[in-house]
């Protein structure tokens, strides 16, 4: 057994440059995917901490969520000064009785705990201002919520589609004692409604783990929400004995409408998959065997 | 095939009274289970609407859910003046490109769509304020969240326990045409902390259905959160090809730890069960074919 990470990021003109210490750490998984995913919130360039998408109302409302492989979690919606989401929702495992604070709460909860926060500006950078005037230009029947759903299907136009992928950052682990942990973080949706709450910190859509794997997805979110989609990987290896690859390309390909999901999981016997039916996906692993994998678009294999 | 109509209800020392059209609607599943979820929103003997617990600063925050067997679904979560949650959980899905708004997104959202709104103090009554003195003085450390998690376990005392399984309600139903639906609606746990949000909104956690079943879950969120409770019971038939009651009596065996859990499930073709781990679930069913049950503590045959 070996350990093994996997980490997905957002989209954009950028380099992907994993954090040196990444995919050599000697620290515990659940430790891992938070730092890894602490470096991705402090790059503007992906969506999630500083580099949020903005709502409708050109405010910045944060979510993350982290777990481990015994189903200790917590999660966090609607934060809009916290600069590191993610530890306050390790924080949440480890401070409540509960699983998941969300908006005001979230916020004073983060104020008891003394993490850093800033004013909320920080989070907002003028690429996603200009991506938000962009987005209300080109689809703005994507919040006319006066209209009814099937008005909805007029949005997945090529534009408001490349909006609603943009960057969700995730990571998932398994360390050498076989420990598994799965961290998402992310802006949401650009011109999403303020307290709009999507797939990232629901336990069961955007991430989870249990004794089994680890597994962090990125896309759209109501669709990753619909298809329950890191819960059906880990259900679909536990009630039909495949391997981690097996299940999650079923669920990559047959779970979920394609054009909407990418995820990156991991096993607790160090396999690793990162399967997407999007046209790419920002994506890094390596394994302790040595074996290693950078990309942004589907690879020969896949 | 025929229809089956299955509800949840609070604890609490009252008698179950069904609505009297619950059983014999002529309505789609999804219309039903709204209708008969509003209504035990206004009996203030349930955990849902007017009769919510309180938050640890005596505040109502209240969350619902409904999703139908195509996946179209609509939550909420932090709501503080509207009268029926599960009718704006149900605007969220109709009239949004989203699937779950929360606190001031959502009031803002319901003054929008100009559904019936009051003053919390609406929601508040004596036995809550009671309920919440008695949790605060018997369970302190529940939300003594300044102290690690391992310190939360002495919560699960009985009268934590109890507290905890305050009657969230919820109902499924599967029409004569085979259309599924579920619907929960809560206020959450006594003298939760400000925020926090439950398993009730969480699509697979305490509500789900899909062309197979409708799930509505009730207990204690956490642990149904963790178990991915309602997705689980339909995932166990879809990738193990059992019974709907086989495969809810499986993830309320085996997937939860004991004293957790309840739910309620109908199958497209008509089955219906209501199986839980707790000491008893306040319940109730009726199918096309005559039969019905009412109970609230195990019976024989369970």
């Amino acid at each position: 057994m070996g350990w093994a990470i996997a980490l997905h990021g957002g989209a954009g003109d950028i380099p992907l440059s994993l954090p040196p210490s990444s995919s050599q750490s000697q620290h515990p998984a659940l430790d891992v995917v938070e730092l890894v995913v602490r470096e991705l919130e402090n790059i503007p360039h992906f969506n999630a901490g500083k580099g949020s998408v903005l709502t409708t109302q050109g405010t910045v409302e944060m979510e993350a969520c982290i777990i481990d492989g015994t189903k200790r979690c917590g999660a966090v919606s609607g934060l809009t000064t916290v600069v590191n989401p993610i530890s306050l929702a390790r924080l949440v495992m480890e401070k409540t009785p509960h699983i998941y604070l969300a908006f005001d709460g979230a916020e004073a909860f983060a104020r008891e705990q003394g993490v850093e926060t800033v004013d909320s500006s920080h989070f907002i950078t003028p690429e996603n201002v200009e991506r938000l005037k962009q987005a209300k230009e080109a689809n703005r029947v994507q919040i006319d919520y006066t209209q009814p759903l099937h008005k909805d299907e007029k949005k997945e136009t090529p534009e408001a589609d490349g909006d609603s992928k943009l960057g969700t950052v995730g990571c998932v682990a398994v360390d050498s004692l076989g420990n598994l942990a799965s961290a998402t973080s992310t802006g949401g949706l650009v011109n999403k409604m303020v307290g709009r709450i999507g797939d990232t910190p629901i336990i069961g859509a955007g991430t989870y783990a249990n004794s089994l794997c680890a597994v962090s997805a990125t896309g759209k979110g109501e669709a990753i929400i619909r298809g329950t989609v890191a819960r059906d990987v880990a259900a679909v290896m536990e009630f039909k004995y495949v391997s981690l690859k097996e299940a999650a390309a079923y669920v990559v390909e047959e779970g979920t409408p394609k054009g909407n999901v990418g995820l990156v999981a991991v096993s607790a016997t160090g396999e690793v998959t990162m399967p997407f039916n999007t046209n790419g996906m920002f994506r890094a692993c390596a394994t302790e065997d040595g074996y290693s994998e950078i990309g942004i678009w589907p690879s020969v294999q896949n």
